[in-house]
């Protein structure tokens, strides 16, 4: 039974670290990936605070941890979905909605828990940095790729995607200031008309 | 001399003050204005937390006077030569020059904080929100008058200025994030050479 345990997914430690992990990504969203306490996430969890740390044994584990359960939501929400539409301008402008979608969820209260790690660990320097930094650069290379991607399927679509990559990050982090700093909600229709009209331009 | 000590600017405690807060900026750029302490700013001062903490009163009061040092400069370095360039397609290059040359400088070895913030604070409420919020307001808005300005000055210049605004921001954002999280030293000049290019092609 005990070989049987070990094996089974799911099982309650595993439940637990994830009931974990879901609280401290929506933690993230509010306050920082970085803001991230104990006390915290005893208090929503109703847990203790050494129940918790016994299942990462440091803060900076736990951290990477959330990181992870977040990429592993991301990719989940915003990279499969843009996979399935047809490659081409299609996929290109999907890219945009379900990245904007992803940043409005209510799963994430406070925007995206990435892009505000990103000004967050900016000048840090440590293993969650440079996590941080790894998982940004895996955004880039997935947005880069689908842009390439539509050019080899299509030969009228003629972008630079470096230049490409660096305009959708752009569009999706100035609908994040404009939505939630100052509550504009055209915002969003504004960076999606900005893209697809880059993308049907070129 | 009591008298005279009350209304002669660059008194000690004026001086003190400024000497505070240029501190605190510095520290806001590396850690978030949100994650200034006064145990922070005593160890980089040499003064005491109560000395520190006698000029402000509350940490909110301190924290809402660093964005307003932070403004001063950003009127001085950035808003300043702006509008010193000639109106029109100069200007508006000049614009987000004088922008990222901002986000590059010394003084701010963390990058722009107002950029940082604006993550910090979307999801808070409070004083310091709504201050930092009115201050990326009147950024956006001198930025729209600008366009606004350069596209009545040169008839041949057609240019959505609430897309433009939105434009600028999203590149200004890109090049930080890539230049100081993903250590990208050629994403300044990819932002400059898209924003002339929208410049030049509209």
């Amino acid at each position: 039974m005990r070989h049987n345990a070990q094996i089974v997914p799911g099982t309650k430690s595993e439940r637990t670290r994830s009931r974990i992990l879901a609280m401290a990504a929506k933690e993230a969203s509010l306050r920082g990936v970085g803001s991230i306490t104990l006390g915290g996430l005893a208090d929503v969890s109703g847990m203790s605070k050494s129940g918790i740390y016994a299942h990462f044994g440091s803060m900076e584990i736990l951290q990477i941890a959330v990181l992870d359960f977040i990429a592993e939501q991301f990719a989940a929400q915003v990279m499969t979905p843009v996979l399935s539409a047809p490659n081409g301008r299609v996929r290109l402008k999907a890219l945009m909605s379900h990245w904007i979608a992803w940043s409005e969820s209510a799963e994430r209260p406070g925007g995206c828990q990435l892009i505000a790690a990103s000004f967050d660990y900016d000048a840090l320097e440590g293993p969650v940095r440079d996590h941080l930094a790894d998982q940004v650069k895996q955004w880039k290379d997935f947005v880069r790729q689908v842009v390439q991607d539509a050019c080899a399927q299509d030969a009228t679509l003629t972008i630079d995607p470096e230049q490409a990559v660096a305009f959708a990050l752009g569009l999706y982090t100035t609908q994040h200031i404009e939505r939630l700093l100052l509550d504009d909600q055209t915002s969003k229709e504004r960076a999606l008309h900005l893209w697809c009209d880059y993308i049907d331009r070129n």
